[in-house]
């Protein structure tokens, strides 16, 4: 069943060629496009294009629709063309010609623009979710190990004391940062693309301001052409916030694997975070952080994927952007997974707390000693030079212990004040307001 | 089942994590694998680490597997952590511990690498196949059609005459360039990794070249250390050959989908090639090409996304090459579904033949009057002032039509030579040697 | 001269390929550099590491080099291996062992970093400049406009009627959004880095806080870890919203070139804006849009090559980070380059005001027909099937006008609403107290 | 001076933006435009579009400015747009009238494909000999340190032994498959472009087969549109061929990178190799190795930059490509410089030969311990499990040392089989007959 069908059937070929996965990733945007179409309703009747009376069944029928496909029920029958299209079949065969109405004023363009912003918000309120309580793990895991230092390196080599503390609540600024840009890219979604139709708008009085409020959106695409050109633009800038977001759990997984390696061994997990190896019987591989590495490092190349397949396309709506789907919706999924398992493991590390002993260490407190000099008041550059000497001569024997004590440095790691930061973003997103809107829909 | 099993439960959350799509994706490689397991083992028999009476148990049970797996059958069991732990679990339930002595002498590391190598020499096969036969489909067009001017545009204006001809064989033109590439992809591919074990080789006296001669490989990835580098390097090679052959489906498509257009209609396609609108009565979309496009623009992102992955990774395995399967296994039935979708448009695109009839087109005969002059003695760039002046002034007239006879040009488009590129190419992947190989380890 | 000189001199080969581009890259930190230097020092005082009396001595020099930086006759002498070091260098001239001073409590590490951040705040600012007035030129092109129509498009097929008011304010719609984006990324990057030192923090008692008031800062990046991480990082987020802009730009600029064939003609430029051939005397072509498209499409790698510079380094600085900056650093003037000169060229933009009159648009106006069927009262999918069997036997016959009344639509631009938009984003950079805080430091 | 002036002065912002880098760049290519000149009317006058006697004089003349560029002493002066017209002005200027005919035949879009092609034909000579070079070191560095063990590590985690003969060995076979691909990269450019002119081909009795022996390609792009389709297209591939070769040099600096931490302290640089700290008197870093890492991390990105700039853009000359030189034509320089250094450093590099002693390296014995057992005749998985259990119990004390015979092992590095598959490579490029041809035509 195709919403456009004109009575020559298609190509058997060309069908499943132009179908492809969308029956399947469609599954993700129903709930959404019910309740989509229930804000639409309710917008066309409030102009007159839908009788008062009709309202209320349309309505309710949709409602148990949003029930089924809340509770996973939903599906897209073969020979249904997409999600749209099932809905409306599912409400004619209920209410006859009245189901038919309900495209009135609309076009599959500003349905499916609408459906993936509503299901993007969803999307990335779960992985504020899952980012925030990663951060509070981290910051907790910090405050534990504050006093427990571990070698700093530049270039790789040994460089400065560094802290547990220092290395937990770093990661947990770097996912602050992450959501912030997030939160722009929330922003950028948060807008109500529906009545720009084809992209053109149409010709009924339609009320967009209605449907912006009763989604609970923050603002509309005014312009209809660029309520359309938001297609696929939005997904790249989305998937680059969740990219950032990979790239800092990327780093840390980095961080991790290096640090178990026996020529590290900074810390250890479980025996049964671990895996093996079919040969060598002494292995306890660190594959969790391994393919959590993997998997933001592909999660990285979201946006350019999306960048290829929308780059260069003039304005105006292609079936292109079909293929945008199946790059950017499995993301989400796939983001959380990762959150989820690092927060698990890094709550379950172990953190070797003699690591300093070994005297290979002993030029990290290099810097420590120039700069007593330095407070003694010779200059930098003349004390750099005698600790250096006394290096190159064998003569270097630092005393090792630091007292750094200005902001986020070892003895200071304002934890409090990253935690205030990230609050703040947090709030800013005020997600409550959606959950209102949707509340007051579905009642 | 694990081929490590330490006796330690692995953590329930961790393994669905690192389990990932694996038993999904290791389907791909099953028959591969039991291939690679006869040629292994017949070697073992030779070095003496099997006995002479264990060699045909072991090949017949494997020749068994092999047939349920090219049948469809071959699944990975829940609980079973890959394919190479299947087949050995299936083999230990027939043949107890004999089963286990497949493993002797290689690990999961060099087994997956050969699997691969496997897969995508047969995966290759098929592209060639699929790309030849749209080259033979593009040259017949070119020739049926090679009186039927269309105009050439540079930047887009209206330049110089075109014809269908040109226009049809410069794609089979580019695709056999895509094979040269696809053939030095194919024969990096086509060396032997089994032996190189865990990376670091084996202190069994295995013997390398007959595992290499009995699988039909090409040469040997020698250095057992390169050959565990190989893996993703590889993938990412062939992907950009197969992105290259996708860029090229991709521009014919972008033609297509302009040349479509009213503002140009120079090719249609039949009614059930094309889609409607929702909204839009009168629409007859290029859908297939606009979803080859994108599909194409997809595939020529895999080897970024794959270089994302393994790139700063220092040598030696990591489990992060997992996901390097995720992204590549798929590319190759898309690439020729794309392919053979293209070929049937192609043979059912009908040209328009009367293009250049309308007046806006005139211009481009612009330089076919400047080279008029030149051969009557007027040097180029006096004769390009006066044409340029008669156009200023509206006084071109020019006589539609082309003279044009050099190597490549509308009156002499060297088809027979493009063929025969083509087949030179083609002929130098002889994969006949592959197949006897299989056959006489298979019979 | 290097900072870190110890007496071995480093083979030249070996120099030459290390510093690289940086003599030519870092003019474009030097007045940042020294701006920081100025910060510095006044808070090395006030911790009691500078004598009272030092600090106007160091100042007033510092003010001098920034002087001559502004007006560019600051260089890098040869053998002198970046910025930091001649600045070091010519305060040591003329101050002996004070200027060395300078360096106490910081680490080359921790000066780029805060010289990339205020050389890239300052940067922004300019885009931000040069977008807002190319959206004041878009809304001033869509208003004098907004009555001409021009067909809308969807897969490039004729499709519903369209204006020059919405295409020009779309982009201008869609450059709102971009600075939304900018915005968030202004705001990651506006931190203050001084005092991480070479990522690990010093053993000085630094006021952070200090130096965060003292150049205008909105905060601080608390964890020194942190502070190195965020190099690289914040300029991949920052070409990301570059990238977004150029995006825009790039659309645009195809839908010009579309635009200007012959077979739209629907705008044109001055003959003085384009340019010819060199065998075809016809030729007016759009080279400038071709090359901003091609210009903004480069752009849009950048955060792609930022990525695979810095993916998969364990925390911690590397060398690799300067590679980031030859990538960055040129992005912005190429940026505004674009910006400028699509504000020049849209200004001169010719439109066609008579296009419709061409009867291959007459479907435009399909949907038009088949609403007018809905409002009296015909189920939609029953009017789209009257107006479709109309087209199907030649019995279209529209009515060439277009009433569409509500938000975002042809005859309700909204154009006050994206304006309001736009302002209301710009306003949140506060670029002034930026400004205000320079201006103090170099009073 | 422009090719196409027509009188109307071009705005001179407009100018600016469109000329670009284009003086820059284009001397890269004014010895291989000069070159292809001398061949195109050798030929005009073998079709009789010269005279007899205007042939030698024109040649003369091209012969003088090839002399010129090869010492480097051609420039493209102030107003010139690029090396094409520059040519034709300075021959113009000796030789009146007569210098104007050489453009006969041609446009500049098939004159830059031609110099493009004849500058990256010389281009790939020099990177094959770079990395016959360091393959050559590479072989020899194996060779020498064949019996110093290192560890070999899988997941980071200490795994097998291995050897620094195998490690450097490894990247010698890596570089020569890289060849291979830089082959068919080789073989796709070689083919003559020259005779497409504006991608339509020409009006004159042009003889291709000519052009094409006299500059000594192997074949002949025929169709015309292809010819200029292979724009961008080309470069793509071969900066893919390039990136190849980046990618195993970034993974070999990688492993550099790790092995100079003080963590693992197997290889170390000469003092003057290094650099060190601003403020840690103690670093020597391997910053040389860094920035060969971030260099070829860079490269990588070039072929899905050019993918940005030609990707969506359908067939026919866009101004567009204009933009790929500037990213295409440096990167040879860029790969060479990282070739070169990497011998330097590789053949200056001292390895540490008493690595294994320390106890943490133990475990690399596990699977030699296994396969002892094994060879005892207990099943694999058997003697898996008893090896594991001493592990567990720390009741293992393996002998340390390796006997591996097989293949690329250890043992049996076959350092002449790989030796000879490079050579083999090498020799299927055939500069020579390149060689031959330009000299005959400059003599």
């Amino acid at each position: 069943m195709k919403l456009w069908d004109k009575g020559t059937p298609v190509n058997k070929a060309i069908e499943d060629f132009t179908v492809g996965k969308d029956r399947e990733l469609d599954l993700y945007l129903a709930s959404h496009d019910i309740l989509g179409s229930m804000a639409h309703v309710t917008m066309l009747e409030s102009v007159g294009l839908l009788e008062k009376e009709e309202l209320p069944v349309l309505l309710g029928q949709l409602k148990k629709l949003h029930d089924e496909a809340e509770a996973g029920n939903f599906i897209i029958e073969d020979g249904v063309e997409d999600v749209h299209s099932q809905v409306e079949f599912l409400l004619t065969q209920e209410l006859g010609d009245l189901g038919k109405k309900i495209h009135s004023g609309r076009s599959r363009n500003d349905q499916v623009l609408l459906d993936l912003k509503l299901f993007t918000r969803d999307a990335i309120k779960e992985i504020v979710e899952s980012t925030s309580s990663l951060i509070e793990d981290l910051l907790a895991r910090a405050n534990e190990t504050k006093d427990i230092l571990l070698p700093g390196y530049t270039h790789l080599q040994v460089a400065m004391p560094s802290s547990f503390g220092l290395w937990f609540s770093a990661y947990a600024e770097s996912l602050t940062d992450d959501l912030e840009l997030l939160h722009s890219a929330f922003k950028i979604t948060n807008q109500n693309p529906l009545g720009s139709a084809a992209g053109y708008g149409s010709s009924f009085p339609l009320n967009r301001q209605l449907t912006t409020d009763l989604l609970g959106f923050n603002n509309m695409n005014y312009n209809v052409v660029y309520a359309q050109m938001g297609r696929g633009k939005v997904e790249k800038i989305v998937s680059f916030a969740l990219a950032n977001i990979a790239s800092t759990l990327s780093k840390l997984a980095y961080d991790v694997c290096l640090f178990m390696s026996q020529n590290f061994n900074f810390v250890s997990l479980p025996a049964e975070f671990t895996t093996g190896s079919s040969i060598m019987p002494h292995k306890k591989n660190p594959d969790v952080f391994e393919l959590t590495r993997a998997r933001c490092n592909k999660l990285q190349g979201i946006p350019a994927q999306i960048g290829l397949i929308i780059n260069n396309l003039p304005s105006g709506y292609f079936r292109d952007l079909q293929m945008v789907k199946e790059v950017f919706l499995p993301a989400f999924k796939e983001m959380n997974d990762c959150l989820n398992i690092v927060a698990l493991a890094v709550k379950n590390m172990t953190v070797n707390n003699n690591i300093l002993a070994d005297e290979k260490y002993n030029y990290l407190f290099s810097v420590e000693e120039v700069n007593k000099l330095v407070l003694q008041g010779i200059p930098f550059r003349e004390a750099y030079k005698q600790v250096g000497a006394q290096i190159e001569s064998n003569n270097f024997t630092p005393e090792k212990k630091v007292n750094h004590v200005h902001e986020g440095s070892i003895g200071n790691l304002c934890l409090n004040e990253i935690l205030n930061k990230y609050k703040a973003v947090v709030s800013e997103f005020n997600f409550e307001k959606i959950e209102t809107a949707k509340k007051e829909l579905l009642s």
